[in-house]
């Protein structure tokens, strides 16, 4: 089968080929062979292809992935050939999505939402899953809108988490107050787009930006980018008895949960949406938040997060595709359309 | 009034004196004037005396105390003259109830069990509301007992708030597995009569005492003593997605929230029960949630946990407590009847 493939690790033209006799996956008993229709690009990918996070020298990239059952593992309940389904894949796997045939958990897998093209879905499952593990497991905050007055930030609101994480703010959540930080006309307008109601500009001090605001505290601070720069400033903002959650750590050095979170009573968590599968650990769970999130594309409640699409399963769409990532500069998803 | 004051800090010679003629409190509208009948003694009375926590220089300690309502504020609601209540105090407060009479706002207190003496009502808030605020806010654990299978871990669980957790876990969470760490067959008996199912000791190394007790991870670990002696050992037997409550950092130098943080979805938590008087927020949590305890302890469903008792509001009595709060070897919790 045709795929792209990542040697080793470094720059896109040291690591990445492409190659047509890749041979097909073995479909276990929990598995789903799925034809790739299209797969999305997120930081994990840059981060896999540059410092090689998953251990295997010859891989395949690709989580996040929408496409067509072509096989049904004899334990799989739920699916059939022909069905139409997005996942976010297994980080410890040699063969993601990028390349024609992925043999998946179906656990982690749920049905495509109808409204929504292959390219739309396959931008979904990854940051959805993230967003919605952190806020409502992690940091177990209500999934039935109760949490209307709560004060949420989003550091990073235009970025795949970010824009998946306003929403579930607003829609799931239901915060009548949803920050988000950007710091540039097209992200400040992403960030609106989807359902934020306060704009902070990251570049300037946080207190004072609240202040500017005309708001007192933050009941909850979601750091979608790395925490030990922001460390400071967000415990500084916090409201007494307030949660924090994190998906990037950066060295860590400077994370020190220090007397400061004993008088406030504060609360920090940590989301890798690669845990329960890697760890074996109800990973059901994964295909039934992701079946949640698709009945929300498909009843109206939530806006699509792709904003740049490519086209072809092959070196050039990809490397377009982790430069534009690398770069900082992306707004929302980047999918790839085989 | 009769007053156990407190000058400056250090120990209880240089500190603690006898008075008659203490000013009586005035009461504020949400106050209750209470007539203190017993007080418990915790380890934040001895750190207010031995180093000043409330910043007073003089000051009567005590913040775990039960008497009979004496005085009723105009804004009040629910309570009466003659009331019998309990209640955990406010520690920004000079006067606390190490004394005849407290003005305590009527909020942060419950009706006294009836099933109990003054003692050992005394001997409940200060824990309990520490217990349950980290337990079932801060962690945000189900308070329907529908925790069954979660492992929980208590460090400490002969001491006050651990003999307050070990009950909490049992009957609110549910779990059918707690483990209390103790090292002395006293201990280790309190521990279980309180309802531990497992005992671990803590001189030894964690992991081993695990394999002992044929237990594989821990879900939920409460640490009921300086978590940065603890810390890495409790993260080392963690299962992913665990969470983890403290309730005193020490000198916090070694608590590093770093990478194992993040591949585990690990979540921490402080908890400190002055922290709602303190802020103003929500005050009126502490009322209810003492009045449900006093519910669980007049329908029999909790345990004392009262186990010294001493007599007159003397510094000899106080002398007593806070030595023995001090030596590390209190079983429960220790009171004082006026």
């Amino acid at each position: 089968m045709r795929a792209v493939v990542c040697k080793g690790k470094g720059s896109v033209e040291e690591t990445l080929s492409e190659v047509d006799d890749y041979a097909e996956p073995e479909v276990g008993e929990h598995d789903l062979l799925v034809e790739v229709k299209a797969a999305a690009v997120n930081p994990v990918d840059c981060k896999n292809r540059a410092g090689n996070l998953s251990g295997h020298e010859e891989k395949i990239l690709g989580y996040d992935g929408c496409g067509v059952v072509r096989k049904v593992g004899a334990a799989v309940k739920g699916f059939e050939e022909g069905a139409e389904v997005m996942f976010a894949g297994d980080i410890t796997k040699p063969v993601g999505s990028n390349c024609e045939k992925i043999a998946i958990d179906a656990r982690i897998c749920a049905k495509k939402p109808s409204s929504l093209s292959f390219a739309e879905a396959a931008a979904l499952p990854l940051v959805y899953l993230t967003a919605w593990e952190l806020l409502f497991e992690n940091l177990r905050l209500p999934t039935d809108g109760s949490g209307e007055d709560l004060v949420f930030m989003m550091l990073n609101g235009a970025g795949g988490v970010g824009s998946a994480a306003i929403q579930l703010a607003r829609h799931v959540l239901g915060c009548k107050t949803v920050i988000a930080s950007a710091s540039r006309p097209e992200t400040e307008e992403w960030c609106k787009s989807l359902g934020a109601t306060h704009i902070l500009n990251h570049r300037n001090d946080f207190e004072e930006e609240l202040k500017r605001l005309g708001i007192d505290k933050v009941d909850v601070c979601f750091c979608g980018v790395d925490l030990d720069d922001q460390f400071d400033r967000i415990v500084a903002i916090m409201r007494p008895g307030g949660r924090i959650g994190s998906i990037t750590v950066g060295d860590g050095s400077k994370i020190d949960v220090n007397k400061a979170f004993f008088p406030m009573r504060l609360t920090i968590s940590f989301e890798l949406m690669f845990t329960r599968p890697m760890f074996g650990l109800e990973v059901e769970r994964q295909g039934a938040i992701l079946a949640k999130v698709a009945e929300m594309y498909d009843n109206g409640t939530l806006k699509k997060i792709d904003n740049k699409h490519l086209k072809g399963l092959n070196k050039a769409s990809f490397a377009e595709a982790h430069e534009l990532q690398e770069s900082g500069k992306a707004v929302g998803k980047i999918t790839i359309e085989y």
